[in-house]
């Protein structure tokens, strides 16, 4: 399969270039029955539409959505949706200049070596517009999740380039997140993050962090061994998503230094209901959801655009100065949160389809 | 589909549990024409066997792969190649103990939770040895990926436990790797680490680590955004194996509190190649190889049987004391070596042919 | 996977209902490069369309194609195309009475029965216009294999209720298709079908037919045994098309009683080409392609909305009298055909993908 | 994906030549907790193999059936079941004459364009030998399908060169079927048919047929629109059968030139149930069981071997005449009918998984 549509049975296929007609996506396999419209959408695309704040990129961006197939009468119908934002801010002169450049850490360069061409408005399908799909699409399978299983899917900056909260997890909620401009719900560390942010920005730089994700209430029993394991396919989503360099789940690259006996969860019983008293397992056994909180960190890279100056070569192996022309965001976390919500609710959704066809 | 396939177009199929009569493979899409016989994957299984060395367990699993079609007059014929090795050290009785215990950090639970039962001899489908399947059909991409395009994948031990080599991974070959026990190209750190799994070892406990995978010379191109990115399609490949938390690519998590200003890698020319001057991203911008070296770590948990007693609860609930009969790897990571190699030879071939599909 | 996407590398993903927003189409895996435009696509739809003739409906829906993503410049970028066509001659009111009605030989009861609700306005997502979503893909598959292999795609009207043409397929070209009405090559057959279908139309009643396909140039060595052998996947590509009910390639039913003597197509040299004395094979040996012309044969039913009056039951199982409300063709055939050209040229462009990448 | 794999998510994966060292199948996707023994997939294989008759081929190839993975104390365990079919009848040098020959409508020459080499002891890959795994792998299916739904998968043998029986395919039981070499349930046709089969046999011909094929008691809702529909699939899986040329299902070709009021199936009330009058739709409409019996026709040619002497090319295009040695069926109807079945119950098992994936 080409490489724009992602899960097997809850699936997406993506399309849609920063500075073309449309992002759009199709969702096919959605359950019938369930009560969707445009402000359930909506909702989820505002959280990751640039222009939210000062830390932010000040594009305002045709993030409205449209749905323009598979919902009747407020409800899906078991036919593909399709969901379609079109873009309305194309300033395509202001990318011009970028023609013939290879913007470092940027696509640019990978792109043209696989296609032979490409369309250098905005990074175009390279874009973090590309996300806006994703996000769509997830907020159908959040829904879901939370209806049928009481699911809940959260995620919040853990770090901002050195500065990091040691919250725990299992504490956070959705309001603490949304409380800041940077999604960290301990609000002594949120300030100091958006204080690295104000001064990264006013350096035209960038920087980089980590986000947590967590998922509650997902039923024992999810994931498909041995490839398609829950963790694996967790991993693949939010490797996926621009500027993603890394994913951990549960103990992670922490808890390699743990002997087994330190690192092993000990089953115990609760209220007769068998869980353990550890979670170094993030939520996952063999590949499988064990009923206990999942959660794991995500690492994105400082973004690649920045206003600084910088050298690099030009398609015809030259070399040149670049200077960004303004609309960035000096930190791509904060917008990200809502990203890997999205990948965290899809890949669930898919896993409570698949489990159901095998063994329910 | 279910999970027990990885790969689009070089595509592999694995079935069989740890005691049951056989592991097997099916590949399928390999070209035809390839020299290939059961040396050349016997090679590489007898890297990951049990028993080469005090270090691992001595278990002598009948490891010998048999070829049973897809290859004729010593090439491949285009048709699908089924390897199959058979189970001889079938000692079930070792296990009928376990039959109704949940052990901690194994998948006992979570298998019994999705299927309703489960083989409960030697972990069943969820036994390591599961991956010897994947070996086998690596060895294939292997061969194929160095005859065509001279890749090297490598991989080492970068860490156990707290002890860790900062070796270059550029001037790491496979001789040094090979040449200890621990498969840490560092001789000083290689026997600070077996020093460390000994004692592991003699306190019936267990270690984790970091194993370190690099590929060289893979060609610009590679990778199916957005969604099947090469830096998305080795995680899962990495995540979907036994007992491995966390993956990062590149400067991965380290590389988060470097400003974009220090974490861009700049192009510029070397003997007429476009070339980077750092290599933060690992080979990969925007999901596409870019031909510089493909580095990445994988953090493998400890392994989670241990011979020290540990609580536990029974399939019915009761809490029961456990102690592991013995056979069993202090550290897994020695041995992981080869699959991380071959998950990583087997990823790569499959993008080889996607790309030629839609690109040449 | 759901049922909405076809094709493995050239893979589309369709979707809408007849009265919804739009029917829309994502192309993901297209090669880069290819020039195309709406009116490329234009030109196919326009076959198509309802409303040609006065033996078509007279509706005039918007089949208005838009490109809104994956072509820059003018051609392919290699990222998925985005074709919509917005659906504007809703008159949702013509079918309110229908809401709660099982029409005969339509899927009206059957999607209630899968999905427990449907949208009832113009049969939703079983309605025929689902297939202009195929065309348009197809339109770009002609294209290319046009262009680099100069492959023909091409089919006609054959028969009508008892009226058929043995006219010599090797023969045929697309101005004779297009010279008429009804798509059928032989003038003085055409008149007959025509002549049948005004009589039918008058009757207030509809005929079915057959199409015959023909694709000219076919590279040999396409299809992939054992189950995606090339006559498999273009049956499953015809069978999927409203109101098909059979499909046969090369000799067919017709030629089961031959002896085996009779049947075999001897291979013979041709100015120093392998090709044979005769091609009952239809082009296809062993589920692979031979080079010899491929042909094969696809029975539409007669379309099940007619003027008469019919007997059938509510959804509340009450006996009702039914009258369709008018618009709708006698007989689907004449433009079907373009709809069997695109998915003839869907299937062999995702063979020249899937061949290449495996075998070149 | 690779050609050797079938279905979504009951997914079998088959491999192996005629004469190489195994047939085998990999069932991925199988719920847990289903009784199977190698018996009861025996006693499936046994009505394939050769030599059940002198209207066989006398060949006696090791069709015995082992289990070497997926099953657990007598029950499926949710994890791949490996069913392996050794071959020891291998006379390779009865092949040895046809190294460099294209015989006449065998794949002989398409594998060679295709693959650039090939196996040419007895067809390779191309052999009916093939089949063998689809009929293990259907009899697991079609088990489950019997045990859950009481889903009935049947099929016989309607026509063999122009003798055919009309006889009414819903008053037909497994019995009847059984009761003669031939596999026709109508006793005086039967005869004729081997009457026919005889002669051509003494003839050193072969001769096609057509077999019918019948599914009752498939639940309303299964099929996956717009290009899954369960006739499609059902088409497809017909289609993939050596030999097969044609398909059609339900009124089928003879439909065609029904007008639309007749041919249009009236829904009424039966006992209170939502059935219809006539079942010209064979039991799908829009590509979605109705509940009503599934019935199609598969059109098979004349085996391509026959011992006449043939007129043909050598590889290296130099004219050659040709003998077969001896081995072949004269008519493969008879010992296809469980390959019909096979294919019918993995379809149908395929499509319950989806549905209830989706829509349950």
């Amino acid at each position: 399969m080409p490489g724009n549509s992602f899960g097997q049975l809850f699936r997406i296929t993506t399309c849609g270039e920063s500075h073309g007609g449309a992002v759009a996506v199709i969702v096919d396999g959605c359950p019938p029955n369930l009560e969707i419209n445009e402000n359930d959408i909506q909702q989820e695309l505002d959280r990751r539409k640039p222009g939210q704040s000062a830390i932010t990129t000040p594009r305002k961006e045709a993030d409205r959505i449209h749905i323009l197939s598979g919902v009747f009468e407020g409800k899906t119908t078991g036919t593909p949706i399709l969901l379609v934002a079109y873009n309305s801010d194309a300033q395509p002169q202001d990318y011009e200049h970028l023609k013939s450049i290879y913007r470092p850490s940027h696509a640019d360069f990978s792109y043209l070596k696989k296609y032979g061409r490409r369309d250098f408005r905005g990074s175009g399908r390279a874009s973090a517009r590309e996300t806006l799909a994703r996000v769509a699409a997830g907020a159908i399978a959040k829904k879901y999740l939370q209806q049928h299983f009481n699911i809940e899917v959260l995620s919040f900056v853990e770090q901002v380039g050195h500065i990091r909260t040691d919250i725990d997890h299992n504490i956070v909620n959705l309001a603490a997140i949304e409380n800041n401009l940077v999604r960290c719900p301990d609000e002594k560390t949120a300030k100091e993050m958006i204080t690295l942010i104000e001064k990264v920005q006013s350096e035209q730089d960038s920087v980089g962090g980590i986000i947590k994700g967590v998922i509650r209430n997902v039923p024992a029993g999810l994931g498909e061994p041995v490839f398609d394991k829950l963790s694996a396919d967790l991993g693949k989503a939010m490797l996926s998503i621009n500027a993603v360099k890394g994913f951990d789940i549960g103990s992670g690259f922490a808890g390699i230094s743990l002997k087994g006996s330190e690192h092993n969860d000990a089953f115990i019983l609760k209220e007769d209901i068998v869980t353990t008293k550890t979670n170094h397992a993030g939520g996952v056994l063999g590949g499988i959801s064990t009923g206990e909180t999942i959660y794991f960190r995500v690492a994105f890279k400082a973004v690649a655009t920045i206003g600084q100056k910088q050298e690099t070569l030009t398609v015809a192996h030259q070399k040149v100065s670049l200077e960004a022309a303004g609309r960035h965001d000096p930190c791509v976390l904060p917008r990200a949160v809502p990203i890997v919500d999205a990948m965290s609710a899809l890949v669930i959704m898919d896993h409570v389809l698949r489990h159901k066809a095998q063994n329910q």
